[in-house]
């Protein structure tokens, strides 16, 4: 698209709000390496107009005669920059007073503040990267391990979105051909191969189909596997979800500044997010079952992927009958859920009696003790099951956002209608409606048919100075 | 001091933790740069080795064959650099977990992480920076006022750590003429001029007594000022904290991102700032003055240079003994302390009432309504009456940190004992032991007689990756 857009100065805090050493503070727009030169004194004497792109310049921030900063001053020139316009980017010291104060300087100056995602609005208004790409952006600063990472930097590198683009161009070919004819239809001839045409529309509905199957995986890679842990008090659930996250907080406690002080509900295990959902458990099954504590572990199961039904080993010896009847009721009630029986504790039982109660309970329950870590390793294989990770691993395309998948699907509905018309004989003027369908359907993923409510949609979901 | 000091890699995290659009991550010390080089590929193909001081690079950060991030690296070489080491800059997507994984890819490469503070304490070592400057680096940081802004600004510019350091070498000059005396002590020479030393002492006292003084205030505008508010349940304090509040807040919430979404005890009115304590008031002042609520209140206004006596006008003019029996109560233990009596709600008396309700007020209270702003501009001077804020916009010298502030108390012992010393016709060698020791207490301040605990102990109390 090259660099049409002609733009005002918008600026914006790029770092995490809050203090710290240093802060990004970032402009974009046609003015701003002149605007910044108002109010910046080069320690050099020199003004940033007179520099090269991908320059740093030490200096100050003055608001007039108040001195305001020293700061490092980035420059970028357009078209080599983020947003494909120039940028200027200050690092000043991360005191949000000054923060605020050198904002509040440049707000003045003509500069207005950005929009959420405004900057990488105009890198794709731009041509710097095409809608899926930006789009990868968001997901990327958002992803928390290592699948989500992989999906969102496989994605911001063009992903699917080239193949799509390649697919969409002959489609597009077809099309002209389709049309071509209708502007000689008196005279009965085809410009488009038949032949051609139908294996074109094959490859596309396959190339379709296979991105709409891995949506499946993406979607829980992105978001987290949501995994109810039912159980009663004293269990072991939260020293459980301590034992999972040990091995991530192993690595992350290494780091000064990011520990963690509370027990998230989201922990990472080979490198997939699982949403642990804490619920009440299903007690007083015989009188209550439809009271209102029953009915909402019923909600948060039925939200699950995963149902991780925790007994407490020396409970179960003692009395099972209350586990089994709390057991039929759940599988009565989600006869399709995956439901991983697990008794902990079992490092309080004598292992000579662990036959006895094995043979008392589902053949797939896992023994453990959360406390020694006994069965872990096993847990956490079981869990990472549910997830189909080999595509992952295989580095094979995936979809994980809810915007292309059903824009995936709206074109495989207009590729198969198309499909069907040829085989039924169809003319060239209806096949061509459907054609234009489907393109486009597959020119929104990649942004090349686009609209400002779309655009809007998608932008107002990034944070504000990226 | 010249860059002699030759350095391991450190790196850390420089920006906020937590997510962002941006975050920095910064490594310093001889090697970092061909450090980075190993993980990072330039999408112009060439090495950060062959690349000049004060350039910015994009590529890709690379984990062997994985790609981590896109990212733009900041070059710069000894000694042009915060720290004065080569010195290399990675601004990558704001993601936590890409945090971690680019910070533990270089740990596996031979960084280490950075310690609190130590890049400014390099930046010191190696002359970048003298000691009360590297501190008001951390002061700046924490600046949430414009007064707390404009001091580190100033010691961080150099404030009065010039003028210590030159009186400092005028004295030194003067102390080796006196130790020369010493060789000499059988000849009676005077290679120091008496009259000239005593010249420069008295000048040295002046200007130590001057900084000293100075620290009430300084010390005051860099930790807010504790005003202690006094008054029963329903008085309005919430109300008059919001108002306050209010001129701050219009600025504040311009920005988006810096919405603050609590009331906070910390108000800056006219760049100062004050903190607001909320106490419970001197309730049942009749039977249980030795009570612990009451003893509570008292222990707050202890803490507090102002108390602010906050009464409901209602309830004042219905029944005004019991507040004058506060009143009492509180004078009383606080004779000294600066009580401002403030008549709140006065929107709820008619205005022809108050003549008659001041006449039974200390002269000094203040008629206010927190509700609809009148008599808030009087409230708000009367609080900046409290500071002697005329230093401050007269630019003068003031000293803000007890460090400073303890080794010139003990400097200026030091400079009297010597001049009564002089008065009392002393040697020269019992005078050259006083010089020495004030010597020692003004090189503490400017960091030209150090140790490595006190380096360890200003240090360690700046944030990581500063």
């Amino acid at each position: 698209m090259g660099s049409v857009y002609h733009t005002d100065s918008i600026i914006a805090l790029a770092t995490p709000s809050g203090t710290g050493a240093i802060a990004l503070i970032r402009l974009s727009g046609e003015n701003v390496i002149g605007l910044v030169d108002g109010c910046f004194k080069s320690v050099r004497g020199k003004q940033l107009s007179e520099q090269k792109s991908h320059t740093i310049h030490l200096g100050h921030i003055m608001d007039g005669e108040t001195f305001l900063d020293e700061v490092l001053i980035s420059l970028f020139r357009r078209p080599n920059s983020y947003t494909g316009e120039n940028v200027v980017e200050i690092s000043c010291h991360g005191s949000t007073y000054i923060q605020q104060q050198i904002i509040q300087l440049f707000l003045r100056h003509g500069c207005r503040m950005a929009k959420a995602g405004e900057f990488t609005q105009r890198a794709f208004l731009n041509g710097k990267m095409d809608l899926s790409q930006a789009e990868a952006v968001a997901d990327l600063i958002a992803s928390e391990n290592e699948g989500a990472h992989t999906l969102s930097i496989q994605q911001m590198r063009g992903g699917f979105s080239n193949e799509i683009k390649q697919l969409r161009e002959e489609l597009l070919n077809f099309a002209s051909l389709l049309e071509l004819e209708l502007d000689f239809s008196e005279e009965d001839v085809e410009f488009a191969d038949r032949k051609q045409f139908q294996e074109l529309l094959q490859h596309i509905q396959n190339t379709l189909k296979h991105l709409i199957d891995s949506f499946a995986v993406g979607n829980v890679i992105k978001n987290g596997i949501p995994v109810a842990i039912v159980g009663e008090p004293n269990v072991g659930k939260s020293t459980l979800l301590n034992a999972l996250l040990n091995e991530e907080r192993a690595i992350v406690s290494e780091m000064a500044g990011t520990t963690r002080d509370t027990i998230e509900d989201e922990i990472a295990l080979g490198g997939i997010g699982f949403r642990f959902i804490d619920t009440a458990g299903i007690r007083e099954t015989q009188d209550v079952v439809e009271g209102i504590g029953i009915q909402r572990t019923f909600e948060k199961m039925n939200q699950a992927s995963l149902v991780i039904f925790l007994i407490d080993a020396q409970e179960f010896q003692v009395s099972s009958s209350k586990f089994q009847a709390q057991f039929k009721i759940t599988t009565d009630k989600y006869p399709e859920k995956q439901i991983l029986t697990v008794l902990n504790k079992i490092d309080t039982i004598n292992e000579s009696k662990w036959e006895g109660l094995r043979s008392t309970l589902p053949p797939t329950t896992l023994f453990l003790s959360a406390k020694t870590g006994q069965g872990m390793d096993e847990l956490t294989k079981e869990l990472l099951k549910l997830v189909n990770t080999g595509a992952l691993q295989n580095n094979e395309t995936i979809v994980t956002n809810t915007r292309h998948y059903n824009a995936l699907l709206k074109s495989l509905e207009e590729i198969q209608k198309v499909i069907s018309g040829m085989a039924n004989g169809l003319t060239a003027d209806l096949l061509a409606i459907d054609v234009r369908e489907a393109l486009y359907h597959l020119g929104e993923i990649t942004g090349e048919v686009t609209n400002d409510e779309l655009l809007g949609n998608i932008f107002s979901n990034f944070c504000i100075g990226k």
